[in-house]
């Protein structure tokens, strides 16, 4: 008889979920880079580093629209004793200054434009007062203006030469507005790993096909696709795998060769039609496990083979989704160059009990809500191994460790967020 | 003299955020729908509400590899008490049962499989032993089974014309999973609003081109994209606006036409040269507001011309970037007819001291942290409207609201979450 200790009568030999995360990492490789246009680099993955080339700001730049002074002339300056300087220039943004200040002269100065090299602080427009006098122009000033003042220094936000990315950072709007900042219009993206997807088991119709009794159709494929996509590889759902070892072998073998992993989903519980099993036992594929102290998927099984992972998970629905975040996930992850592959791990009150004991760890389906503060994770109502529905409604899996006791409502919990979740 | 209070020389009235948010929805209308092939409609919006077809399961499902019986045959069962039950059947996922189950038999079934409407529980196979006599293959039971055991029940998880899932919702891997379960291989989204971006002001350089004092490159147009695409809008980049007004208004006018909104980025400071305030200013567009209490991007810009909405961002990076989270950003997400448009609001305390204050809202970029199960958030270092650098290392927008008092660490604000945040 099988028991959660460890072995059953597939000799199969239980890990834990972090020891079978740990075999998994040292067969990833990063993948080699191709250059992209910019626009095109969203929620691409950075292959190398991006030092600047240049200071940033690159020239001292006006904070305000207003007036290029040097702010000695404004000293002793009041309500009472008000200065006046003639406006020698104009200076609209990406247009040089056209002549030097000199003492007792001000610029019109527009934000964004380059201050004069000359000039020492910008005065607001809103606190001058315009003046016009024998056919010239001045500004009347009725207070002091310290140095510096409204002036962005050369390199506030950066100098030359500073790291500005890390390899494996994802792109977006702040990473390609840094690029474009630097004229950086060509980067460096990992290539995005191809994924093969297959299904297994004579149950499964596809999609299009009319539902018949005792057979269901094959939405673990879709959802693999789709969870392969949101980690910025390339599925490909490739035609079921039948019942038939030497065939199984064979599309498997193919597969190999053309992508860079090989997802299947189904054919790995104890049943005796298991071809997955069977396919991984055999004489070219190192089986890496095959069993996981853990819920849904405890018999989520990799191996790899000529230095290609294959990834064999459930088919139950909600045992594919979470053997996909655990272990996929962070191996795709690694192909990318990413250095945090994981799902994001934050610790949460529980909202309410979680009444199920295992002396597995469980993953549960849930969502999380933040209130005043605080973060509290829902289980699902529906976490059952086979269930479907729930993995629409939830944003984090909810790690239950074993326990021979209920989980209380208010105990903390170590929580997984998931992609999309809005917590 | 401009102060904060309201009115300054292109006499704009400031309106509070809510209140220019609500200006803008009246005239954003959801665009028509799209059929595409499921595996297309990844972080599409859904158009129509989706309703079960039939229920799920469709069949009595097997939860365990073992075999269905009847559980009457067990009462009584016991480790002294063997119950001997004959295996006259063996179905596998995907096939129905040959024989009616009979009192005293048993059928070896597998995970997934349907269960014979006769039996009405399956009991593990780990938890029976087989035994071979005169030919035949026996099951020897030494416990009682209850009724239901391992069987699951038509419609656990939805019975027919349930509703799945509601117009408005984004597609991920939990939804193509339904979706795929039900059949539904080809999908109604909304079309994908197609956004012009224009940049205006003489100081822009091309991505492309080498450096030149006292300019800059265009790297909000760029910025802008992405933020467009996270959303699920089309951008298109168009050539920059020239500092010339009846150009700027002809090809303004032509984006009207070709596109669901435009966004323009520069040229609403109040300096000499704002073209875009020039340009709402004029008989056929009409302004809904043009300046609004908070910082950065007090002086944003958003106008109606034709049905169409118009929204004039500031040229500086920081607030062009919370420009567009605070107004193109829900404006967009009524095009694609999603319930709740507006960045997700959560509460947290304030990790360390916000010293500045201001009569106006500030909107400062920041980071989230969750600390055992408790919320805090970061605010950037440098936070001026015309920094770039600290957007792409923001995962939040920190709210602090009108205050004469600098804000302490400890303190709860609000934040508004931006998209690709790990918390």
């Amino acid at each position: 008889m099988t028991t959660d200790s460890g072995q059953d009568k597939f000799r199969r030999k239980a890990l834990q979920v972090l020891d079978a995360q740990a075999r998994i990492l040292p067969y990833v490789h990063r993948l080699p880079a191709e250059t992209v246009a910019l626009p095109d680099a969203q929620g691409r993955i950075l292959a190398g580093q991006v030092t600047s080339p240049h200071p940033y700001p690159h020239f001292r730049r006006s904070g305000m629209d207003g007036f290029a002074i040097l702010s000695r002339d404004t000293a002793g300056c009041g309500a009472n004793h008000p200065v006046l300087l003639e406006v020698v220039d104009e200076i609209p943004c990406g247009f040089l200054p056209s002549v030097p200040l000199t003492p007792g002269t001000a610029a019109r100065i527009m934000t964004g434009a380059k201050v004069p090299d000359e000039a020492d602080a910008v005065v607001m427009f809103e606190m001058t007062e315009t003046v016009r006098q024998d056919g010239k122009t001045y500004i009347r000033l009725v207070r002091e203006i310290e140095p510096g003042k409204n002036i962005t220094p050369v390199g506030l936000e950066l100098a030359a030469g500073e790291v500005i990315l890390e390899p494996g950072r994802k792109l977006g709007a702040g990473e390609i507005s840094v690029l474009a900042t630097f004229g950086i219009d060509r980067v460096a993206v990992i290539k995005r790993p191809r994924i093969a997807i297959f299904s297994t088991g004579s149950e499964l119709l596809a999609i299009g096909e009319p539902l018949q009794d005792g057979r269901i159709r094959n939405s673990n494929a879709y959802m693999l696709a789709s969870q392969v996509k949101e980690v910025g590889a390339e599925p490909v759902v490739l035609e079921a795998i039948p019942d038939d070892l030497e065939l199984a072998r064979q599309r498997v073998r193919t597969a190999f060769a053309d992508y860079d992993a090989v997802v299947t989903t189904g054919g790995v519980s104890v049943g005796d039609f298991d071809i997955m099993a069977d396919l991984v036992s055999g004489g070219d594929v190192e089986m890496l496990f095959n069993k996981v102290t853990m819920r849904p998927g405890s018999v989520t099984t990799a191996a790899v083979k000529d230095g290609k992972l294959l990834f064999a998970l459930s088919g139950n629905p909600g045992a594919c989704f979470v053997g996909f975040e655990l272990y996929v996930r962070p191996a795709i992850g690694r192909m990318l160059g990413v250095p945090q592959p994981f799902l994001p791990e934050v610790t949460a009150e529980l909202a309410r009990p979680y009444p199920k004991i295992n002396n597995f760890t469980r993953y549960v389906r849930g969502r999380l809500e933040v209130r005043e503060g605080k973060l509290y994770a829902y289980p699902a109502e529906l976490d059952e191994s086979s269930v479907m529905i729930t993995i629409k409604d939830s944003d984090a899996l909810i790690v239950i460790p074993p326990s021979s006791e209920p989980k209380e409502a208010g105990e903390m919990v170590t929580v997984l967020k998931l992609p999309g979740g809005s917590v």
